[in-house]
């Protein structure tokens, strides 16, 4: 399948690498692929330089956000949260009548603090929107004509796209969106990517709890201690 | 050990049949125990008469919330969210050096809304407080002479006090709470429950996280449909 990753951070590699590992055609869409490329030191989060990456992951090609909407049948959406509509609304066309998979977080960062990541003791970033309207329902509203699918967002994008890393992949991923045919295809992504258990929890609304989990996410990862990956398995 | 249950819906009575059935003196307080008593309709839950419910359960006794606190070394606060604050600090004496155990969501209910409960069609109630302060933080700030440990809360009471009935008991529960000291006797009452899989998850400031995974608990269980209860494994 064509599929477009929008974004070059941490996640958006995962997917993209994993993605052309499958066999899929990958195309990664930037908002000025020159200034990308162009960057020699790491990202925020010490990733190394996207070009070079890139020299690793031959086949996948980098261009506009809207070049790779355009190139793709399948959108996911890695671009940071408070970002995220803006840049998408900016493409709205693109994306008409797409299946958009969105796994943003919609944290605020408080640029007062240092190191602005939840910590253990206490500095979290807080969520806006949150409770009672979601990033995957603001996404939805701006792009009418797109098929806007909330998933990934439970969970850290390297185990998203390889289960088996935790507990043999014996835990549970989640799909919510409106349109039924966009959750069966991403359904279908994830079940490629190793996932047995993957639960539709109704309609774009539920992007509320989806993302509301990152806090629990969080004190969950601190209680593991860091690099100990985990799952979340519904036990019925 | 003597534990105090502070209020008299379907929560506060799991936690009080099973502490009784394990053996435990039990109280239970309630605002006002004759209007309690006095009840002849099933509660606003469906929930039978309290007074029909006491006569079930001998051994027993309902009192005032003070009067429960000051007998019991133990507390579970099982008054609603919205009230819990209020009813609380009202008998902070009470409760002064003793561990309580809050399982409170705060939900912010709409009266304009029939049936205000959060539904698969998407009216669900809002949290308050949400994500930049939680219920237990309020309330340990309210009680600072407390030890407030957050816990039962990801699940349904009569889940909480008998994790067997879903998978083998094969589940894990959360404690959250600034005494290590009070997380491990409430450790040990969810061992008594039947819990193998019991998770500290850190200080108080974690109940943020705890409280606002209730919308994902809500469409995992809209999804699963009524009447299927279900864990959350933390798989590691």
């Amino acid at each position: 399948m064509k599929i477009a990753v929008l974004g070059t951070g941490g996640g958006g590699r995962a997917h993209a690498a994993r993605l052309a590992e499958l066999g899929h055609d990958v195309v990664v869409g930037t908002r000025d692929p020159e200034a990308t490329l162009a960057r020699t030191e790491p990202d925020m989060m010490g990733n190394p330089p996207y070009k070079q990456w890139l020299a690793d992951h031959p086949g996948i090609t980098l261009m506009t956000f809207g070049d790779a909407a355009d190139a793709a049948e399948l959108v996911i959406n890695g671009i940071d949260g408070h970002n995220a509509v803006g840049a998408l609304s900016a493409i709205a066309g693109k994306l008409e009548g797409k299946v958009l998979v969105d796994y943003a977080v919609p944290f605020v960062y408080n640029p007062d603090v240092e190191h602005p990541w939840p910590t253990p003791w206490g500095v979290m970033p807080k969520l806006d929107p949150c409770d009672t309207d979601s990033l995957g329902e603001q996404i939805q509203r701006a792009l009418p004509g797109t098929k806007v699918v909330k998933s990934f967002v439970t969970q850290e994008q390297e185990i998203v796209v390889n289960p088996k890393a935790v507990g043999g992949g014996d835990h549970t991923m989640f799909v919510a969106g409106d349109d039924a045919e966009a959750k069966k295809a991403v359904t279908g992504l994830l079940k490629s990517y190793g996932w047995t258990d993957v639960l539709d929890v109704g309609g774009i609304v539920a992007s509320r709890g989806m993302e509301m989990y990152a806090h629990m996410h969080s004190v969950i990862g601190f209680a593991l201690g860091f690099g100990n990956p985990f799952g979340v398995k519904v036990v019925r």
